[in-house]
């Protein structure tokens, strides 16, 4: 087991990584003294595979302290956040209470939320079960839901007591799914070193094929750049805005898609588009471009986007958490590792890098 | 204009406390150099007494940058959230946004909660319109929404960018409005020193008829008082506790009589039980208990409670936020000054603290 210190001045904690770790959970919980009073809330698919495994680390488990939720896109919603609340007051849950997130980013983005806001905070510890979640959510105290058609529109910044990424839970991942975690995986290869993205790109077979040695590596790689980054602008005001590369268009492709593609592919194809505008706008050469598109040509006969409009993608943009003034600002790429922050770009400019960036996604 | 500094180590802001300073509050703006994309979120009521005087002094307030809402309990509501963030979004405001809160408890609360929550965090600031929100909610960061039965139950500590206090707006408050405010003063009272207890005391005739100068002496030694204890504990996880004197009884009573109850008329019932309950455990004598029940004496014959059912205010109390491990804790006194927290007491005593602390508000 390899632990990672997320070393943020307020709310510090620790992000334990290994194969078959979930088991030492009731373990870390005692020594961190919390509360005898925990509340469970679990992935469906996640309970569908571990039910046995879960209720024997956890044999206080009973429907009564636990639920569990589809992790659809539509459940990341008000509905399941008063299905939460309802059963925490229902069973008398007090401010020393403790909620348990067992599952992918959907499961801890609401459980975490639940959490910063049920008694106006109560405590909480992620263990995601995915790799995306592993890599991405579980780590920085995001949480939240969605509103309307408008993906985490409300939330809070919220830190968890510890993160437990046990890398057996990834057995059962379709290979869509590892796909997922690997486009926000790659993201942390271009905001890195050319080391890390090397090896990446080196271990890229292995990886997809879920590589115990190698997925920890990465892992771990991964968690120490967000923790890192996080550490620097915990809200989102400043460097943090460096973990959006490709996320302005991928959270309006996933929209657009409604939610039926992916995060991390639309996360994969976001930086695609992010790569085109980058050249477009002179931050890379036309070389470099096709350089860093042999890791995305790699992933992309895995993920599929169906038509879609641009003026609509354009319009989704324009409504993303990261503008100021109602303008877009993109997070684009100088190179691996130089990441160029709040650029604008004209909409023909913006329209020729979603052609561009989407095309090997569409043409089939 | 007097002003009175939060010093909290993350995010410090200044209160502003006067008479015909609203005026002002557009040049503060300025000072402070918040966004030009702000929001408003108005009183119903306020709005019918002071729309010339809002929209004078911002000339760019519409029906599309702003909304009205009724100051009800039953409008602390995630359907008013709902209807805020629908109307942030429609008019695409972005994390740099400005919530202007203008109103009572009620709306600075919603207003705070969704400050707090959309886009994660968008900034605030109140102008309480009450004596009671001047002295109690806008200062200290606590937000939030009803749900269900259970007042203040999903919410989030947030701290304003500033808090502005201009006392001519109270004198289109009701009589029982600003002793529903003198409520919570009161308690501010017990928990201070023999000083201001004893000022308060003698000055409670001429804050009843919103005399100027007491009314600007006792709310700075209000938000004086609430600041530096806010500053010491601001998640409630210890000293901020002293605040609920009274309070454990308050919620319950609220609960019970539906709501119909105001906020600072229940707040004195629920010291009334405290004192009661206070007795009853030893923390003070009978001497005392008939010392402190002059000021809440004089102040009894405006309140009123309809019938309740002991055993549901019991178990009503059973559910609230300060409890840990599902036991009741109390905060009672030992004197003016010397608060005692946590306290646990049999069911009997809090019966007997209960039907002696109500009868003078229940016997008509």
């Amino acid at each position: 087991m390899k632990t990672v210190e997320i070393k943020l001045s307020q709310n510090p904690y620790k992000v334990l990584v290994g194969e078959g770790i979930f088991e030492n959970l009731s373990n870390e919980i005692s020594k961190k003294k919390l509360t005898q009073k925990r509340f469970f809330i679990i992935d469906k698919n996640v309970n569908l595979h571990y039910a046995g495994r879960i209720r024997a680390a956890f044999t206080e488990l009973t429907s009564g302290n636990s639920i569990v939720l589809e992790a659809k896109e539509s459940k990341k919603s008000f509905e399941s956040l008063f299905k939460i609340y309802s059963k925490l007051l229902k069973e008398n849950y007090g401010r020393d209470s403790l909620i348990i997130a067992i599952g992918g980013g959907i499961i801890g983005d609401v459980a975490g939320f639940a959490a910063a806001t049920y008694m106006r905070g109560i405590k909480l510890i992620h263990v995601p079960t995915t790799l995306l979640s592993s890599v991405d959510s579980s780590v920085g105290g995001k949480t939240g839901v969605n509103f309307g058609d408008t993906k985490n529109i409300v939330g809070a910044f919220y830190q968890p007591e510890l993160v437990l990424i046990d890398t057996s839970f990834f057995k059962t991942l379709s290979k869509g799914e590892v796909i997922s975690g690997i486009g926000e995986v790659i993201k942390y290869g271009f905001l890195s070193d050319t080391k890390f993205y090397n090896y990446l790109k080196k271990n890229l077979h292995k990886l997809q094929n879920l590589d115990d040695i190698v997925l920890e590596k990465v892992i771990m790689e991964c968690v120490k750049i967000k923790g890192s980054v996080v550490i620097s602008d915990e809200k989102e005001s400043g460097i943090r805005k460096v973990l959006n590369l490709g996320h302005t268009f991928a959270h309006a492709i996933e929209v657009d898609q409604n939610y039926k593609i992916k995060h991390g592919h639309a996360v994969i194809a976001g930086i695609s588009c992010a790569m085109y505008l980058s050249c477009k706008l002179n931050f890379i050469t036309e070389n470099a471009l096709n350089e860093y598109f042999e890791i995305i040509n790699a992933l992309s006969s895995e993920i599929k986007i169906a038509e879609y409009n641009f003026n609509k993608l354009y319009a989704l943009m324009r409504r993303d958490k990261k503008n100021r003034e109602s303008k877009i600002k993109f997070v684009l790429i100088g190179g691996v590792g130089e990441i160029v922050l709040d650029a604008e770009a004209n909409k023909s400019d913006v329209e020729y890098a979603v052609k561009c960036g989407l095309k090997i996604f569409t043409k089939r």
